[in-house]
Order: C-alpha cells, then sequence, then structure tokens
C-alpha cells in the first residue's frame, strides 16, 4: 500500500511508494561530464568575454578581470533582472507590476574547469559559501531588495547552461510566494507551539535515525518525511539559527556535510543533475526564533515536474527512508 | 527593462523579459512524434495486456475488453494509489500520514496509435471531455476522495511513458494544497468584492484583447498576465461555472477551444511536449460563486523546472502579449 505523507511545514501531502520504491539503478538519466577542449567564458584567461566581476577571490598581486583568481562573482551576462532604476510599482486594470529591478548574479566556483562542486578541495567548497554570505551580506544593504535566493543548477537538465561549476543569486525586490508561505507556517507553528518547526523534526529525525544521511558537530543531513522527489535531501544547522551565516566565523563544517551529501549523490545516482536552494529568512526578519535556515538538495532524475509544478502535487516512488540508506551506504 | 508581474489568483510573482522576449523558434524541443510497428499496449487488439476497463466507447456489438472501441478508460497498470482499502489517518510522531488510498486512471483517448488530441477529430475530442466528466461523476460517489486530478501529460519530456495519445486522472482522499490556495484565494476575493475573480479577469482580457489567444461562443483562451513558463495557456468558460461540466449537454465548444490551442501550439513551436491539467472546485463545495473552473496549458520547453518549483520562482523568457498573438496568428 502506497503511503499518503504531509510535509509538516508546507502542509503539501505526496504519494510515497513505500513498497516497491525505486532504487538509485533505476533512474536513468545520463551522467553530468565536462569536456576540455571547447572555448569556456568562466574558464581563466577568458576573463574579457564576461561582464566585469564584482568581487574575486585573488592574490593581491592579481589584477581584476584577469586570470589568477579561485573564485569569481560577476553580473549575469544576460540577467533575468536589472540593477539600475526604481521599483515603480503600479497596476494595469486589475493587475500588479513593477519593473524588474533586481540583481542576477554568477559565482563561478573553481578555476578548474573539469572540477565540481562535488570534487573539489573541501576548502574551495569553504569559499563558495563564503562567497553567497558575503554577496548576501552586500546586497543586503540595498534597500530596494527583500530576498536573495542563491542556487545552484548542476548539468544541462537542472537548467544549467555552462558546464563549468557556478552558482547564481537573484535579489529580488519581493519575498517569493514559496519562502513567504514557508516562513508564515513556521511562525504559525511557533505562536501554537512556542518552538520551531525545523528543531522539532530535527529532534525527531536524530532519535529515529531511519532517515538521517550523515552529521557531524554543526550540520545535519535529512531525507524529508514527505519528499516531492527521490532522493531529496535537507541540510540544516542543528541548533536554531534564522539566518544563513557562518557560525564561528567558519563554514567548514557546512562544507563537509554538503559535499559529503554532493558525493554520495554523484556516487549512487551517478553524478545526476540538480538544484539546490538556500532557504533563508528574509532581511526584514533575518534574526528571529520559528524560522531554521536550510539548504533544499534535488537530484533531477524524473521528467515529470511539468505536471508536478502545475498541480502541486507530488508521486514519489522512492521512500526516504530507503534514500537515506542508499546516500549513508555509499562508499565515498 | 523586464517586468515583474503578480499574478492575481496565486499571489505569486513571475520575471516577464518584455524586451527581447524569446519567439517560438527560440525554443529548440524535438517535437513528439508517433511510429508505427512496435508494440502498444493502448492500440487494438492488446486490450488483453492492460487492466479491465472500467468504461468504454464502442458498439453495443463488441465485447468489453476487445477492439472494436473508439476511447477506453482502465485502471493505471502502475498505481500511484490503491483503490482497495480505508484511509486510517495516523501520526507518526508530529509527522502525519494515511493509506494510499485513491484511483489511477487512464483514458485511452484514441485506437489510432498515430493520431493527437491535436489531430484527431473533433467529435473524438468531445468524447474525451465525455469521459473526464463521466469518471468525474462515478468517482465522486466515493465518499472517500475529496478531489479528482485530470491531466495530461504529451510527450516523453513532459512525462508520458507511452507515446499512444492518452490522459490520465487522480482521485485524491484530500485536496492538493495548491487547488486548495487557489480555491481559497477566490474565495476572500469574492468576501472582498463580491465578484468572482476569474470572471474580473475574462472581462478586463476581453476589454483588452492582447492577450487573448481565441474564443467562441463558450469558452475563451488566454495568457495569463504572469505566466510561469513561456506560451501558458488558460481555457476558460466566459460564464462563471465553478466545474468541469457541459453546459447544455455538449462539450462542442469547449473541444473546439481546447483542439485550436493545441493545433496552435503544435504550429508554432513544432508539436511540442506539454501537460495540461483541469482546475474544477473540489466535491464538498461544487457549486459555488467564487471559483471558476478551467484548463490550465503549459508546453514543456525549458528545463529549468527543478530550480522554479523548488523556489516557487519562476522567469519567463516570453511576454504573455507576445505569446498570445503568435497562437492568434498560427495558420492552422
Amino acid at each position: 500500500m502506497p503511503e499518503l505523507r504531509k510535509d509538516p511545514i508546507s502542509g503539501g501531502w505526496v504519494i510515497i511508494a513505500v513498497e516497491r520504491g525505486k532504487r538509485p539503478t533505476d533512474f536513468a538519466s545520463p551522467p553530468v561530464q565536462r569536456r576540455k577542449g571547447g572555448f569556456c567564458p568562466f574558464c581563466p584567461g577568458n576573463e574579457y568575454t564576461t561582464p566585469s566581476e564584482i568581487m574575486a577571490f585573488r592574490p593581491s598581486s592579481t589584477q581584476m578581470n584577469t586570470a589568477g583568481w579561485t573564485l569569481r562573482v560577476m553580473p549575469n551576462k544576460f540577467p533575468a533582472l536589472q540593477i539600475y532604476g526604481g521599483l515603480n510599482r503600479s497596476g494595469e486594470g486589475m493587475f500588479d507590476k513593477m519593473n524588474g529591478i533586481g540583481a542576477h548574479e554568477v559565482i563561478i566556483e573553481t578555476p578548474d574547469h573539469l572540477l565540481s562542486l562535488a570534487t573539489m578541495p573541501p576548502k574551495a567548497v569553504e569559499d563558495v559559501l563564503w562567497a553567497y554570505y558575503q554577496r548576501l551580506s552586500d546586497l543586503k544593504k540595498d534597500s530596494r531588495f527583500k530576498y536573495v535566493l542563491i542556487f545552484k543548477n548542476e548539468g544541462d537538465a537542472a537548467g544549467a547552461s555552462l558546464e563549468h561549476s557556478h552558482s547564481q543569486l537573484i535579489a529580488l525586490p519581493i519575498v517569493p510566494k514559496l519562502v513567504r508561505e514557508e516562513v508564515d507556517s513556521c511562525r504559525h507553528y511557533f505562536e501554537f507551539k512556542e518552538r520551531c518547526i525545523f528543531c522539532d523534526v530535527i529532534n525527531q529525525e536524530m532519535e529515529d535515525g531511519k532517515r538521517v544521511i550523515y552529521e557531524n558537530s554543526g550540520y545535519i543531513a535529512i531525507a524529508p518525511y514527505a519528499p516531492r522527489s527521490p532522493f531529496e535531501t535537507w541540510i540544516l544547522p542543528k541548533k536554531h539559527e534564522s539566518v544563513f551565516y557562518p557560525p564561528n566565523k567558519s563554514f567548514s563544517s557546512l562544507a563537509d556535510v554538503l559535499q559529503r551529501a554532493l558525493k554520495q549523490m554523484d556516487r549512487i545516482l551517478d553524478t545526476p543533475p540538480y538544484n539546490f536552494i538556500i532557504h533563508t529568512s528574509p532581511f526584514t526578519e533575518e534574526i528571529n526564533e520559528y524560522y531554521h535556515w536550510h539548504i533544499e538538495l534535488m537530484p533531477k532524475l524524473t521528467n515529470i515536474a511539468g505536471f508536478e509544478w502545475g498541480s502541486g502535487f507530488y508521486i514519489n516512488p522512492t521512500p526516504p527512508e530507503e534514500a537515506a540508506r542508499f546516500m549513508r551506504e555509499a562508499k565515498i
């Protein structure tokens, strides 16, 4: 008998095929590959083909927009939003619109075209997290922006148009609907229970253990109880933190959990395309007791997202208990 | 300058690239094709390979589960939910679950392996709508069910596992989250305005005209003001109707608009994969003044759904005004 399970945060129900769940090898997607040889605008030496850099990690002996960097951030060459201008909120009859003001930036995670976030040195993963944090801190100062969405598309099938490993961020003058709903849902739970719902989830998962993938001193990776897609993985700070932040000025513990999850996924799912999104509190309520920042990581294994995002109804052929076990047992 | 637009029903904002919007030919997806020759369980003569039929349109001289039908409905061979059993709602610590009780059915729309909903005779499209309606009416009698989700996945990339033209339905013991939110949002608007929000949208669109794709006496096809994906199309009854229903006992007017939209899409987007979903009122509030049933049709043109459904934030490279114009001007 399949199970209907409710996600306690979103309130959405999903169907979980608990009996003959699909195993990792049942998902046949072509592995994400990186090839040397072609021209890549993200490779060192080609800085002149991209917009001018916003920040970079590079020795002080090197020049801006030249090779020598280990990480580089610049505006997206084809931005979804524009950085200059006023919001100009207005109506169009019963409809509402505003200017598409915002920032759309690209974080080139490594100069090495062949490395991925799973295969680069751990220190480089830490640097990627530092870059996220620094850009977030900088964009927060612009009073037009209410939220920064930090995400990564890995592989063509997950929306990456270039194979050189990179993340993106979009600074927005609005809080996206799903973020608003998630934060509001957590606040309602807090009003009722006087506890953070994610803290409650973490406590129950740590006691139970069967959906825990990995944990270290600071962070935990779990397969959520009602995952929308097979092998969906959440990475959360074990102690309550409402906003993406380096505790004790270090991202090493988070980088460890994130990279391990990516290595495990690569191992059991043959280097799948994936998306991850950083879920953090909106700027106007960054420090709070009710929302718990986290990363949601989803390998892109199936093609049915069209129907699913149109209906809000998900069918997941792999129980999270099995997904977590496969992830835990992956030899990395 | 791109535009941020708010969907008045969902409240979600999307980014619309209003300046250099992508034209239909900018979306290069392989056309959906149907090939003769291979074994197809949905073709006449192979009825023995599928579960026994629930209903069929067939001459009374023919036997159940044999050839001769023009439309056939049967349980999905690999159902996401099971039809027999009790719901058995229960908790698992802080989590909620119930048995995966429901119906999962397949509507084979035509005996001809090579036809699509766009190319079959108009009368056959009407029959498909009648089949939806009859199954909906039948499943409503089962008190365990609260909603029936009727949808079509066309083409492998949109989630169709078999190429023979078919639709599906899933009867659910819960109302899906997005349906609940949409209905609630319409009810709130009604409480405020004492008008149906979709009726207001239709009135404004008919006056304005630039997002109207086609209309006949009963129905209208529009490109919504804040579409989540390029060439998203909504088909709505022009007069307020809260539930999917054949007015004057006829689906001919609806079949006309639906098939025309599919033909237009096939023409300008080269037979793209697509999904459509019937949005109708939940069983417990079928007749109401606030919700307006409709069809949401989305060609599957891009690969970025993973990030988008994870964030609830959509970037649409084609303004709906241009999409509607291309659709209107398609030579079909």
